[in-house]
C-alpha cells in the first residue's frame, strides 16, 4: 500500500490490479484508514486518469451487493441529480417517462438535507409505501412501468467507507473521487443508461460552471468507459428550483407539472431530462421527438393516469392528484413580506434550504423526524419585480415562532435596483469526450 | 482538524495556535491517524513556510520530556549527522572539543542500522557504561567536559508517532517534516547551539547536493528561528567515511583520529565540524582559530588525555587507547581481493553497510543482538589504484561462510579504467538565510 501511495503521490498511474486490490483491501479492513486517507489526498493533488477513474468506479460498484434489474423489460435509464434546493424532478419525471414506456425502477433513499429524500416526499401521500420485496418491485415495474422502492442491501460499501473517510480528511473535493463515487452507485443500482443533472451555482455542490462542467465530463466519460450510455446536462442552482421547498409541498408541485401546470423552470427541466431518458431508452427516434412525445402525454392526460396508477399500486391515495387538501396541512401559513421595493436580484438557495430545515422539513441526523407538511413557497423568484409589502415567501409552519426563519428569508433575498433577468436554466449538455 | 487539513491542502499557512493544537491533539490521541496522514500528505504537496516549520519543531520538542542541561556550565553545542556508513565522528569529536573546554553532554541511542549507534560502539570498550542518572551525567560533564548517556525519558513523542505514520503513508520525504523532526529532537535534548552534518551522495538519505542543501537550509533556518545558533556542512557520502565499518573497528578509528592518525577524511571532517562547535561555544575567536586549536590538542596529547579520562569516568578501560588488542577481536580476518586491475571508480556505501550488517554489526529489529567485534576495513577507497589480487576489503567475521558478503563487496566496488579523483569531502557550509 505504501508503494501505491508513493506511486500516486509521484504522479504515476495505478494499474487495474492495484486499484482492485486497494478497494477490496479497504472494504474488508485490511488497508487501514490512515493509508487510505493519504492515498485520497495524493489523488486530490495528482488526480486519476480516465482509465483509473473507470477502474475505481467498477471496483467500488462491485464491492457489495448489486441490483439485478434484468427481469425488467426494456432499457433501464437512471436519472441522477447532484442535488439542490427544491429539486423535485424525479417525482415528476417518473410518471412522465413511464407513460412513454420507459421502465422506471427507482431505488431511493431518505438521506440528510434541507428536505427529505424522494422516499420521504412520496410518503407525504397518505398510504404510500416504498417497502416491498424485489419480486414485487420487478413485477410492479413490468406492469406499470414505474415503481419506487427504499434501498435495500449493502450497495457500494467501499464508496460509503471511502466517502466517510474523505469527509473527515479533506479530500471530499477531489473531482475524480466525486465522479467515481456517484457513478459507482448508479452502476451498482443496475442502470443500463444514465442521465445526469449536474447543478451549478451558489446553491450547488459545484459553484462555478467550470467546475460543474468538469464534474459532468468526468462522470459521462466514466459511464462511457464502463459501457453505460451517459450524458449530463448542467442546470441552474443559483436560486431554488421551482417555488416549493418541503416534502408535501414539493410533491404537489411535481403533480402540477405532470398535469401540465407548475412553475416553468421545473417543467422545462423535466422536459429536457425526460427527453434524454426517453431517447436513451429507444422510445423515440430523437431527443426532439422525445420532447414532443412528453408534451403530448402531459396534454392528453396519459402521464396523469400513470401517476395515479403508480400511487395506487404502492398503497397511496390517488385522489391527491386532483385534491391537494388531502395532503397533511401545516398549521400556520405565514407571509414573509418585502420591506423594500425593487427587483429580486438573487435568492441564496442554501439559506432557503436552511430555512426549510428549521421549519422541520429536513433531517440533520439520521434520527431526526421530518414534518412532511411544513416548508415554504417562493412567491417571487429572481428577476421578479416586488413592491414593499408584497409576499416574498409563504411559510408553511407548525408554529408561529418563525422569527429566525423570517430573518433567513430576508437575508436570502437580495432586492435591488438593477433590472435582473431570470437566470439561464440549462447551461449545456455534456457528452463523452 | 478537517478545516486545518483543507487549509493546508489549499496552500494556506497554519497559525501557531493551529499547529500547537494539532500536535498536542495527535500526541494525546484525540486526532486520529487517518486525519494526520492526510495532513502530512497535504504538507508533502503544499509545504510549510518558515514560521510553520519553526512552530511545528517547537510543538514537537515540547510534546514530551525535555532535557534540562542548565546545570552544565557553558554553551552546549550539539552535533547531528543525517547518517551514513562508517560515520564515527561523534566519538572522535567528543574528546577533541571537550579538550578545548566545550561541554559535550551527549544523550544518544542504539537505533537500527548497518552498525549500532554511538552507545553500542562505546560499549565495545570493555567496562564502558552509558547508564547513569541525570545528576551523575551533569556532574561528569562539569568535571570532565564530556559524558555520553543512554537516552532516557519520553523525548518528542509527537515526532515518534508522526514519523511512524509517515513511514507507512508515503510522506517520509516531505522536506519540511524531515527538517522539523530532526530539529525537534535536538531542541528537546537541550542544545544551545547545533552543528549539522548533512550527508550527500548515493549512501546518504539525500542523494543529490541540491536536496542535501535544501534539507540543510531548512534545518538551519528552523534553528535560527527558534533561537539556537545553527549551521550545517554538506559532506560526502558517495562512499563510506573512513575505512572502518563496525562497532569496535569504528571506535579504534575514532581513537586514531584523536591521536593524530586515522584516515584523512575522518580527521578532516572532525576538524571542520569541531571547529564550528568550538566557535559556537565561544572558545575561539574564529572558526579558523578553532581549527588550529583542535590541531594543537591533537598534537600535544591533550585530546588523548581527555579521551582516557572520559572512558575511565564511565567505567571503561582507558588502556584501549594505546592497546587495540584489548577490544574483542573477530574470529576470522578474511581478505576480499580484486579480480581485476584498475582504479576504484566508486564504492556503493549502502552495499558496504548491508555487508557489515550481514556480518552481524547492525540491527534490523530492536531485538537483534549486535556482535561488536565484527565489521570490515576498506583497504581501498575511491581514486585508489588496484592490481588484480590486491585486498579491497578485510572482513572481520565470526564465520568463514562469507560468500554472500564477499559478493556484496564485489558488487559495491566499481573498478574501471578511468582515472578517478577522490571525491570532494566538504561541499559547502550552510547558514541561516
Amino acid at each position: 500500500m505504501v508503494d501505491l501511495i508513493e506511486k500516486k503521490r509521484d504522479g504515476l498511474p495505478l494499474t487495474k490490479e492495484e486499484i482492485e486490490w486497494c478497494v477490496a483491501g479497504y472494504t474488508n479492513g485490511e488497508i487501514p484508514d490512515y493509508q487510505m486517507s493519504a492515498l485520497a489526498m495524493a489523488i486530490y493533488f495528482q488526480d486519476l486518469n480516465e482509465d483509473e477513474r473507470a477502474e475505481l468506479t467498477m471496483s467500488m460498484a462491485e464491492s457489495g451487493d448489486q441490483i439485478d434489474l434484468s427481469q425488467i423489460e426494456g432499457i433501464k435509464v437512471d436519472k441522477h441529480s447532484t442535488g439542490g434546493v427544491g429539486d423535485k424532478t424525479t417525482i415528476a419525471l417518473a410518471p412522465l417517462v413511464a407513460a412513454l414506456g420507459v421502465p422506471v425502477a427507482k431505488m431511493s433513499g431518505r438521506g440528510l438535507g434541507h428536505t427529505g429524500g424522494t422516499i420521504d416526499k412520496l410518503e407525504a401521500i397518505p398510504g404510500f409505501d416504498c417497502e416491498m420485496d424485489t419480486d414485487t418491485f420487478v413485477s410492479l415495474v413490468n406492469k406499470n412501468k414505474v415503481a419506487v422502492a427504499g434501498q435495500t442491501g449493502n450497495l457500494t460499501p467501499a464508496d460509503k467507507k471511502l466517502y466517510a473517510l474523505r469527509d473527515v480528511t479533506g479530500s471530499v473535493n477531489a473531482m475524480a473521487l466525486i465522479a467515481s463515487s456517484i457513478m459507482s452507485k448508479k452502476i451498482a443500482s443496475g442502470a443500463d443508461a444514465i442521465v445526469l443533472d449536474v447543478k451549478t451555482g451558489s446553491g450547488a455542490f459545484m459553484k462555478t460552471l467550470e467546475d460543474s462542467t468538469a464534474l459532468a465530463q468526468a462522470m459521462v466519460n466514466i459511464g462511457d468507459r464502463v459501457g453505460r450510455q451517459t450524458m449530463a446536462i448542467i442546470s441552474d442552482m443559483s436560486q431554488p428550483l421551482g417555488k416549493a421547498v418541503g416534502n408535501a409541498l414539493e410533491i404537489q408541485e411535481a403533480i402540477d407539472v405532470v398535469k401540465g401546470k407548475g412553475p416553468d423552470d421545473v417543467r422545462e427541466l423535466c422536459l429536457v431530462l425526460g427527453s434524454h431518458m426517453v431517447y436513451f431508452a429507444k422510445k423515440a427516434p430523437s431527443v426532439e421527438a422525445a420532447r414532443q412525445m412528453l408534451i403530448e402525454v402531459i396534454e392528453n392526460g396519459k402521464a396523469e393516469e400513470v401517476l395515479k396508477t403508480f400511487i395506487a399500486a404502492q398503497g397511496g391515495n390517488p385522489n391527491v392528484v386532483d385534491d391537494p387538501t388531502i395532503f397533511a396541512q401545516a398549521q400556520h401559513k405565514i407571509a414573509v413580506k418585502a420591506t423594500t421595493a425593487g427587483t429580486v436580484e438573487s435568492i441564496a438557495a442554501n439559506q432557503i434550504g436552511v430555512a426549510a430545515m428549521k421549519l422541520g422539513a429536513g433531517r440533520a441526523t439520521k434520527e431526526d423526524e421530518i414534518d412532511l407538511s411544513v416548508g415554504l413557497i417562493l412567491e417571487k423568484k429572481v428577476g421578479d419585480r416586488v413592491e414593499k409589502g408584497d409576499t416574498l415567501v409563504t411559510l408553511h409552519a407548525s408554529t408561529m415562532q418563525v422569527d429566525e426563519v423570517t430573518d433567513l428569508i430576508h437575508e436570502a433575498y437580495k432586492i435591488g435596483t438593477h433590472d435582473t433577468p431570470a437566470p439561464t436554466l440549462i447551461y449545456k449538455e455534456v457528452y463523452p469526450s
